[in-house]
This record gives structure tokens, sequence and C-alpha cells, in this order.
């Protein structure tokens, strides 16, 4: 439905392929060839109710995990970044859009997302994108599309009807953050400026937190804790690191990232080069 | 016992006497002369527990209304600008100091609070002197000290040994608020930078709120609602103005104050004239 209403809307999406029989995924695989993404229609997060089809292998493997659902196959898209959008819509219909933020995800979860990396002419096809989106559902509160990036394109690979795990950055790098945006949209008060005050990065803290005192030393670092008991792949705090410029940001994300561990070195090289 | 404390460690404070019977009160006003302060030594806030003695009528009155407590009568500073430093020290001896806040206050309370308005010089002479202060007690968390500005030169007017509402804006308009950093300190944790983000200027709502939906309208606002009822004289909320630069705070500063009504206006032009 996600994507019969964004094509409606004009916009681009990942071709798909709907499956409710191990025939239709085999139709899928025939029409959108490997690699290809099955996917339960409803309830997925975080890489959960998805898997890689990769090879006949893979397919087996993927219908006996996911086979029980409604899903719909995906054709696997060689994307050059992975952004998100976020926009917030008023009682009165004004609406307001968050800088462009691109993410990096490690294992399907949200690992990194940088604010403000992407030129102009991108972020306005990304809030001509929203713009239809929101005005379609006569939406009201804090909507967020994932995008990938494509020669230069954009296309839609999700709508988060929310505020959005990337845009927590917000809370310590924008003039309103998401969430007060949202309270005083769906309150009927006058919505807050969305310009970003300053550089900002956050790191996601999934499984497990870091040595928290060894983060805190960083300058600039926001450290967030949701109280939450340690469990693997689940996501129990965040940091946001904060720079006045990209320069500073850089260093101190290098050194943050050392500092945290595990891929969070090589996923920043991706996104940021030193 | 703060009085003697300050002129112990040579820093500079209104002239005082200590008033503990009538005839101590006339002594003081001998050595003092008019216009003097009648205070009381302990749990005054607000301006409650003072009294400005301007002549034999006033004296009258103060005595009537303060002259069950210990009391201190102090020499009435003619300054020219208020303001205050506020500062957190760490488990380990480093401090950092967050800029010197000018502030504003209306019937002894604070009414307008502006981030960062004075030279370095002047926020250099303020940190070595809550340095002093700092070392002396050894002391753990966020300490403020208000001081008069008088020639060019500081007196100290007040400790506060605690976070202080002439800090409610780095809770929005500094890398880390006043708030924050206590907690940072009072754990053990490294201290985070106290640099200002934006331009800053506190507006306290005293007694009772203004239209929230009319102040929310302006960019930049931050509404702080401490879910007290309203009652004269009582600090009941208060918003924060960020801006990029000084030009665009100065605009939507009189636009604020003249949302808010009131003295806002006449205070708003005594501290930043357009």
């Amino acid at each position: 439905m996600e994507k019969e209403i964004l094509t409606e809307l004009g916009i681009r999406v990942a071709p798909s392929h709907a499956v409710s029989s191990r025939t239709d995924l085999l139709e899928g695989l025939d029409l959108l060839s490997y690699p290809a993404v099955l996917k339960t229609r409803r309830l997925g997060y975080d890489g959960k109710g998805q898997a890689v089809i990769r090879d006949q292998e893979d397919l087996e493997r993927a219908w006996q995990q996911l086979g029980d659902h409604d899903l719909i196959l995906e054709a696997f898209v060689p994307f050059e970044a992975e952004c998100s959008l976020i926009a917030v819509r008023g009682i009165n219909g004004e609406t307001r859009f968050w800088p462009l933020t691109r993410n990096v995800h490690s294992q399907g979860i949200l690992a990194l997302s940088l604010a403000g990396s992407f030129d102009q002419s991108l972020q306005e096809k990304a809030e001509a994108v929203i713009q239809a989106v929101l005005d379609h559902f006569s939406y009201i509160g804090v909507l967020t599309l994932e995008f990938f990036v494509l020669d230069g394109e954009l296309l839609v690979n999700e709508i988060a009807p929310r505020v959005h795990n990337s845009g927590h950055w917000t809370i310590d790098g924008a003039e309103t953050s998401q969430f007060e945006n949202h309270l005083r949209a769906i309150t009927g008060m006058p919505l807050g400026g969305t310009r970003a005050n300053r550089e900002a990065l956050m790191f996601n803290w999934i499984g497990e937190l870091p040595d928290r005192e060894h983060i805190l030393s960083i300058p600039g670092v926001h450290w967030h804790d949701y109280g939450k008991s340690a469990r693997p792949g689940r996501k129990i705090g965040h940091a946001t690191l904060t720079a006045d410029t990209r320069q500073e940001l850089l260093v101190n994300a290098h050194t943050l990232a050392r500092a945290a561990g595990g891929t969070f070195p090589q996923l920043l090289s991706r996104m940021l080069p030193v």
C-alpha cells in the first residue's frame, strides 16, 4: 500500500513484487532478478522481518524464515548513500523540514546519522517528495522519509510516520528538536525553526553502552542513555557529537569512533573519510 | 560570613555593617549613609527579606518588617550593570566558566538575562574571582557569583552555591547546560564545554505566563513552563530566545518583549537599546 500510494504520487521507489505464496516469490525473482530483499509487509524494524536473497540457498532460508507472513520482494538498490528527511506539518498546513541526514546502517540497524551533508538541490528534491506525502494524508506532526541515493537521484525506501532515530541529533543540534515540533504540531502551536545550530553526528549505542566516562571526555558530546537493559541488537542509547565546524566534527568524530570501538571506526570512515 | 570570606580572599564587595539591634542599624546608617539596603542574613531570595532605606521613614518601615531577624546593612551600589558568572568545578579540580551574563531585575526579581555581553577583560576578572571562591571551598558542582559593575570593575553582590536562574539560557544556548555540568561534576564525569552556541536572551515569567501561542510564533523561542500555579512575584516559567547573530536577537527580542507586555519593553530597552 505504501508503494502504491508513493507511485500514485509520482514518487520513485525500488521495483517490487507482492509475495503471498512461494509461486509469487519465484515469479518476483524472475522479474527483479538476484539480489533482492524479501520483507514482511508489517511490523519490520531494525533489520527484523527481512532477508537478502542472493542465490537459491538464500531463497530457501528466507522462505523458511518469513513464508508465514504477507511479504514483499524488492529489487536490491546499489545505493551510493542512504539518507532521511524529517518534516513536520502543523494543524494549519504549515510545513517545515530539517536538513537531510546521511545514515549508515550496520546489520540493518541505524548506526550513524550525519546532519546536513547533502547539497541544496538534493534537499529541495527531498522536500518536494515529502511535501506530496504530507499533503496527501493532510498529515499533522512529524513524518520521516528514508531514501536511497542512486545516480544523484532519490528513491524512497520507507515512510516512518513519526519522529525518527535519524533525527535524534535535532535534540542537541537544531533550533527545535523533532520531539518539540511534533508536540507543537499536534497541540496546534506555531512550529519552531528547523535550522541546524551546529554540525551534528549521532552514534547509536546498539546492544551495549560504551565507556561513558571515556566518551564524555570528548568535546561536544551529548550523552543519551535510555535506561534500557543491554541486549544484542537493541538500541539502548546514543550520543550526539556537535561542533562549530565540519573540521572540528571530523577530528572529534574519529576520536569518538575509536572510543566506541566495534565497527564504528570503519563505518565512520565510509561516511566521513579523514 | 560570606562577606568576610570574600574580603579575606581579596575580593571587592559592597561596604556593609552587621545589624543585630536598632542601635547597630543607626550606627550602620551613620557609617554607610543613605541610601542603603537592609537584608536578612539568611534565606532571602527574589527581593524577599530586603528593604531599601532612603530616609527616616523607610528606616522605621524596614525595622518593623525585618527587625526580628539577624540582618546586614549594605551600602547602595550605584551600579552601571548587574551580571553573573556561572562556573563548574569537577571532582579533579578542573574548572569551566560560561560567558558572563548581563541581568536586569524588576522589583528585586530577575527579569532578563543576556549571555555574553561583556568584553573579554571583564570575563577574565570575573573568572579570577570565582576561581578563588571555588578553590577556597574545594567546591564541586555549579556555583554562581552575582556582580555589580561599577566603573568597569566588579563587586561581588552574592554567592549562589548552585545552578542559577541567570544560567537557564544554557539549556538552549550553550554546548552543555549548567544542569548537565552540575550532574557531570558531582558524579565524577568529565565536564562538558561551556561555550555559547548561539546568541541567547532569557525572559523570566513572573506571576503569570504570557500568551504561549503568541510567544511561540517568534523565531528562536524556547518555552519553559514549570507547571506551577500563578501567583504574584512567583517565577513560573521562562523563555530563552536564541539567534545566530546579535542583530537577529535584537529584532526578535523587542518583538518578544512587546508580546510579553508589562514592563518587559522598557526593561529590554535598558539592556539592549534598538
